[in-house]
């Protein structure tokens, strides 16, 4: 097996979002990706287990990235470390990916891409709440990772859509949840 | 082509139940599932697109529920006309269905019914939202929905887990997501 190789995996990237903005996702194949990017089908199935799977590589690094960012915070509260978790990781995230835009058009294109990509949330999302429940309560372990869940994906559509710093577009969103929280009505206790 | 019978559905989906959990979900063909309910597996695609749905059937009544629940709400607030809507759909939904803590389980033991059932949740979802962005601004819209959603789930959840009435299980959820969201720490602005 040929050594592998972090140029090659960048360039099956680049190649398959040029070819799947050219001719739409559904009508290109592995080969044609592999091609454009100068190695054989086969070896592509080194790098990328599918055709999907060439629009989320490196997104197997965030749950454990978020689950030690977890164990080394030093904030006490399940919320405060969620958040800082997350500041952290999305702060190395956005500095490594690229034409984020064209990524999310591709993606919306497709239910396939749009199923994968839940499955991803939803492992980022677990992975979370197992960190948060080694310093907290269970339930709040879990109710914090899927409002931190929500916090992170409309972070990241903020950023992608205004280009501000990903940082400020969490604090955005987080002041948002805060309010709006505010504003679900409370039952009248009987 | 035979009629639709809502008895044969509805045997349909208790023979699945009853043999997903007897030899485990990838062990069950539709051919059996079809056999224990009577029928020919000819038949069962009348009532089941594939093996999957059969776990999900009248899914798709709640995306419109949803819709025209936000529609006819007499709330103001997106987060009180979500709420609302939730509430009488919900309480709708439990009455209906029953062997939750079965389904529950099968769907938790395959990564397939798992993607499905994000799909649902999906869909829920983005009902909720464009119902809530023609009586609101769009970016609301989009966080109360999400926001919603987990309330959702954590409920439905809760009253599997404890038996107790879906809209009180509902309640207790809403006042947690207001205590946890003031947990979040707001950024200390410039």
């Amino acid at each position: 097996m040929a050594r592998w190789d972090p140029g090659t995996e960048d360039r099956l990237r680049r190649a398959a979002l040029d070819l799947f903005g050219e001719h739409g996702y559904d009508n290109v194949t592995v080969t044609q990706i592999a091609e454009r990017a100068g190695i054989t089908r086969r070896s592509y199935f080194r790098y990328f287990p599918d055709k999907r799977e060439v629009l989320f590589g490196g997104s197997e690094q965030l749950p454990p990235a978020l689950v030690e960012a977890v164990r080394a915070s030093s904030e006490t509260s399940l919320p405060a470390i969620a958040l800082d978790a997350v500041r952290q990781v999305g702060a190395l995230l956005v500095e490594r990916v690229d034409r984020t835009a064209e990524r999310r058009a591709v993606i919306a294109s497709s239910p396939e891409l749009q199923e994968r990509e839940r499955t991803k949330s939803a492992a980022i999302t677990a992975a979370l709440c197992d960190a948060l429940a080694e310093r907290g309560p269970a339930d709040e372990a879990r109710l914090v990772s899927r409002l931190v869940a929500v916090c992170f994906q409309e972070a990241i559509e903020r950023w992608i859509d205004t280009g501000e710093d990903f940082v400020a577009c969490l604090d955005i969103v987080v002041a948002a949840l805060r309010s709006t929280a505010e504003l679900f009505p409370l039952p009248v206790m009987p």
